[in-house]
């Protein structure tokens, strides 16, 4: 993937007003446009569903995670192939995704209207997007049985191993991160994209791939900060424990809250903080009791 | 603004192991609704233009800053008057806000079709992304005669000047920032929000309304990394050195080239890159030479 994923550009390097003339690796960052085909073989429609400036690779995760996040598509299985239409046109270049869907698929694309969890019924407002999502939701929100917990001490070291495996970040410096791992810290999927909803969607594609929704026994790391859209699509996929490096804004807490999703933010230095459903979370010193 | 830009929420806060329940700030994200309101007294059209999730405060600022750069008015003449517009809603927020135009004015209303800049003519590449935004800048790129010009040991003082200023993100660190300071180092516009473009709509808006466009003797200081979507922005306000504290991505280089925009990134630490038309960018052992 890193391979078309950044590029070598020229670049003066001042430091101290010395200054040196070099190249440097550069996050690619390129449209793609995400087309959905479906409906009859007699009578199919074409139809562009969405344009996102993304880093290239992993396009086809990108766009199966963006479809079932923005719930277009209710589960993979709605998908026959997912492929790059190439376009006339000097660059040539993979822009253009192709999803096409079984003939007895039924899209909802009204989703797909600009913003829909953001406009929908009485006007604009927090409550009002939370409310369109719990509705849209494939995953219900119950108290389980059965919840997976995480220990603060394995939270801990979550950060470092993202960074150790953050390939293109480490040539760049500009990339964000989704991270999967297992409850006993087990690295499972890594996604990396300029933006940050995109690194999310990529993961939730290769998720949805391998067939291991809902993510409720895993815990998603998050390399920068966690706003509204990031929990809209971590719900959609059934996360109950998202981790990030960075802050959350209100409206993420407020719906990670609702969604009964533990939210812990600022996770770095041997420290952390929970805003929602803490009981998730294991300190050692309650270890004996447990 | 800070008052109504953060909000307190509970949280329990982990270090070693130790749990200490307390409140913390958080930047406060919302929905706002952009509203046109066009045409001739007797036949008024109310267009819904935009959704985007902001941190409120500065909302009038963002309406117009937004409409501007997305080329829908070219001059902040055409605007009558900017307001919030109340809808019977549960929690009643400020999150729609009209733009009413003079009767005389055109806005281009193509340009809100979704990612307008990424979906033009013969495909979806970067370089057609370019050629469109070269159509809609209000501004020539030529090489002027009278270029501003900044040292190296300014640039390095920027950051901190920019963090000491940053109350939102000092009481959040969950907040982006646009700042424009003049070519001695003075910080005349400062803005902050949880999306970065949301932050450069912004500044961008305050700048038409203290009548200063084009910004081409400015510096505009972003806290975080350069996308492809703010070296638009800024091209569309005529801005000449665009420095961050990030990493650009692979087309924010391209575009910043292309509009003869120098491009300074990584800027922290008395170091930084510069990306593109270094001759702005003065070095203390060249000064003799000048």
């Amino acid at each position: 993937m890193s391979a078309n994923s950044t590029s070598r550009i020229p670049v003066i390097k001042i430091t101290d007003n010395e200054e040196i003339t070099t190249d440097d690796a550069l996050a690619i960052e390129e449209p793609l446009e995400i087309r959905l085909a479906y409906g009859p073989a007699d009578n199919r429609s074409i139809q562009n569903i969405s344009v996102t400036m993304r880093t290239p690779g992993n396009d086809a995760e990108l766009a199966l995670g963006f479809l079932f996040t923005e719930g277009v598509i209710k589960t993979s299985a709605d998908v026959k192939k997912i492929e790059h239409c190439f376009i006339a046109c000097a660059e040539n270049k993979e822009n253009v995704i192709q999803v096409s869907l079984n003939e007895n698929a039924e899209p909802k694309l009204n989703n797909t209207e600009r913003n829909f969890y953001t406009t929908s019924s009485c006007g604009v407002c927090g409550k009002t997007s939370i409310d369109a999502i719990k509705t849209e939701s494939a995953y219900t929100y119950n108290n389980s049985i059965i919840e997976n917990q995480v220990a603060a001490d394995l939270l801990y070291k979550l950060p470092s191993i993202l960074q150790k495996h953050q390939k293109i970040f480490a040539d760049t410096g500009g990339l964000h991160a989704s991270a999967l791992f297992s409850d006993d810290g087990e690295l499972l999927l890594l996604r990396e994209d300029v933006g940050r909803h995109n690194a999310l969607d990529k993961l939730i594609g290769a998720a949805l791939n391998e067939n291991i929704l809902p993510l409720d026994q895993y815990i998603l790391l998050l390399s920068g900060r966690i706003s509204f859209e990031l929990v809209q699509k971590a719900a959609m996929a059934g996360v109950s424990i998202i981790a990030a490096v960075g802050a959350p804004s209100s409206l993420a807490v407020q719906l990670a809250g609702e969604f009964n999703i533990t939210l812990v933010g600022f996770l770095r230095d041997q420290r952390f903080n929970i805003y929602t459903q803490p009981r998730r979370i294991l300190l050692s010193k309650y270890e004996d009791s447990y």
